[in-house]
């Protein structure tokens, strides 16, 4: 029996994680890290230090795997991504059929929540077909909540709703009716110039957070620019970004 | 100069406070508990508990007020809920300036996240107008997460948007186009009825990520009943409940 563990970690600042994570994480056998390779290992690289600082004693035993990349030749977008959910569920089934022989727990890091915009928990379905696995869900801090603390502001009007999406379905379906409140994630092209500005606030964040934190604020028309030049800026220095924001109609 | 910290503890777990919202607890100088009065205090005794929890040595000094109630001689439903903020507002600065008359730290320990349905920020805001005041938010594990936890599921489907909302609006406006997952917070009348069961898959959960933790979920044609039985009978038994679900539809 292999119990899989997934943690929410929250946005990258150790300070996010939660009581239960720690416990959760000193109570693995095993911990999967995916490491993107030399050079490219920020992120697991922050995964170890998290573990550093948050196992206390001998502690559960940390293995990290080569993250497989996705073949861009296939065409469609949903096969690009199953086929390489296919192939870390794969690598996941190797590492612990390997390490946890005679089963046990493994417990893998996840930025943010589980649930949000992750594969993690898809490729931990997977592996139900191999074995008989138990899978618990350990909740963390999003950059959805780390995008409205930065900002101090309520994510819904007072009994209203809200809609997560992504910078490509704004761009592709334009803003739905659904609600005068976006909160955008996975977006790398600044989306947001695709809308019809006016009337329309936004509260941009990168590295939500994190200690190099940054966030803009106010009409989206005035903003616009220095979103995008800020953005190009902090990409270039720091390697990498990752942005989220929140979109607001009068 | 005054320094308000909103502070996320979870929804209810005290595993689910965060190092962050644990150090933040312990640098004010004041926190302020809302109490509803002999009988109905089972929150302002959560809160306690989680501050005797977290707090080492001295700490803040902890100061409980009475919560103003609702004015429901007033009509319009906006009006009433700002009458009540003003009310608290005016309690709080009252409680701040008698225990912090030069100044300093006051925490707020807000269930799940300050940015989600909650309006501590909401009444923050209207001390901005009396003092010169600073507004820091501790982001916080929210109902949303601990119900996806609870199920083990994702909460979008592979990069699709989703949209959450109150039960009195899926009433009102029933399902919105803007995407085939909704959230539904605040809802104390099952409005799940409301809405056409066919191929619309429900995760429901009462006290989510508390002890007494309840979930279902399935068909929603099939699990209906069972879960306004659930929901009654957990009601009775507790004196109070808090749930909120997730529809999907295929």
């Amino acid at each position: 029996m292999i119990e899989l563990c997934l943690i929410g970690i929250g946005t990258g600042n150790p300070q996010h994680m939660t009581l239960q994570a720690i416990e959760a994480l000193n109570a693995q056998d095993l911990i999967l890290i995916p490491n993107k390779g030399a050079g490219k290992d920020d992120l697991a690289g922050l995964r170890r230090a998290l573990c550093t600082r948050a196992i206390q004693g001998d502690g559960p035993k940390i293995v990290e795997f080569a993250l497989p990349v996705r073949d861009e030749a296939t065409k469609s977008y949903r096969k690009r991504v199953d086929d390489w959910h296919d192939a870390i569920a794969e690598i996941w089934w190797q590492n612990i059929t390997e390490n946890l022989p005679a089963g046990g727990k493994a417990g893998f890091l996840v930025w943010g929540d589980p649930s949000l915009y992750d594969s993690t928990m898809r490729i931990a379905e997977r592996l139900k077909k191999l074995a008989e696995i138990k899978l618990t869900v350990i909740p963390g801090i999003t950059s959805v909540q780390a995008l409205t603390a930065a900002h101090a502001i309520p994510i819904n009007e007072i009994g209203a709703p809200f809609t997560i999406t992504t910078g490509r379905r704004l761009r592709e379906n334009g803003w739905p009716d659904s609600a005068d409140t976006l909160v955008i994630m996975l977006d790398g092209d600044c989306s947001f110039q695709c809308i019809e500005a006016q009337g329309v606030e936004i509260f941009w964040t990168a590295y939500a957070g994190m200690e190099n934190q940054i966030s803009v604020a106010g009409p989206l028309a005035d903003v616009t620019d220095q979103i995008i030049e800020t953005r190009a800026k902090a990409r270039a220095e720091h390697g990498w970004i990752m942005d989220i924001y929140l979109l607001r109609r009068r």
